[in-house]
């Protein structure tokens, strides 16, 4: 199965990181969230959130996804840390799978890894998005990006995935046991 | 503003406890998710979470709601505390709200709280509720309870607790900035 590694900052947005993380394990993905400092990760409604490990324990190159967790703030220090960058950064380059829902396609950006792909984001962080094209989908397949727009589009984002990887019949039966109608997404 | 307890066990299914934390705390709620023993509560799909307090640290006759998120192998240990089950019992003799979903509205049928009220739950659950009335409906508002079916119906369960005290157009305009499409739920 595909393994997915899912960078925690305080301040990330607790729903959109729990939705990825559960719908991906129910996927029976390893999924492997990580914490950029020790301790637990106090997200942005209070939530604490315990990552299972902490950067330094892991190598980014050993994951087929790294996804990004929204939440403007915690968008904020995953930009500020040049360990993200440089992880998103050689995931492009050996042309693997990036995901980023609500405020993080901004990190994305910020690390030069859109290219002229597709994308979406938060419509409030638009506007920090420079020259991408952001479309008004609630998720965006283009090529190795898959991008949504914030909590209440994470279950489809997770669904979206899952179906580049297992394909829609897969998607379709995790949906409907978590009581959700699952809508393809089609690649831009 | 009103004030929740959300008791958290091991095994709670962890995006239906978040989402719950969330929107409640987004509408300005005083949320406070409790463990039932001490340390950090690990989830259905194995998140950690760190609840604010322990049940030793709170009375839960200072709450408005208690609102209890599913899991099967969580809401097996909210119905072997007997604590859970005097604290709702308390609860429903004193005319106080509670919700549940997925499989906690077992919890409520185990501690004897539902009496003639319409409910829903996880279909899976649905042989677990005695002689309760079970609608097939996403969200179920009856008196006093509010219940629901799974992690994808959450969103609407927490916006439809939020309108219960504050009104549809505060869960509309809640729902807007999470990306998603608030449907009132009518009361049965």
């Amino acid at each position: 199965m595909p393994n997915a590694l899912i960078p925690l900052a305080d301040g990330v947005e607790e729903m959109e990181a729990v939705i990825l993380i559960d719908v991906l394990r129910r996927a029976e993905w390893d999924v492997v969230s990580v914490g950029l400092r020790e301790g637990p990760v106090t997200a942005s409604r209070g939530v604490r959130l315990l990552p299972d490990k902490k950067w330094s324990e892991v190598n980014p190159d050993d994951f087929d996804w790294i996804i990004l967790p929204g939440g403007a703030p915690g968008a904020q220090k995953l930009i500020a840390d040049d360990r993200v960058a440089y992880a998103l950064q050689r995931h492009a380059r050996a042309g693997k799978r990036l995901a980023a829902v609500c405020a993080a396609p901004t990190v994305l950006h910020a690390a030069g890894v859109i290219g002229g792909r597709a994308i979406t984001s938060h419509p409030s962080v638009a506007q920090r998005l420079g020259d991408a094209r952001r479309s008004n989908e609630r998720v965006v397949v283009d090529g190795p990006l898959v991008t949504s727009q914030g909590p209440g589009t994470c279950f489809d984002f997770a669904l979206a995935i899952v179906a580049q990887e297992a394909g829609d019949e897969k998607a379709r039966r995790l949906a409907e046991a978590m009581i959700w109608s699952y809508q393809p997404t089609a690649n831009t």
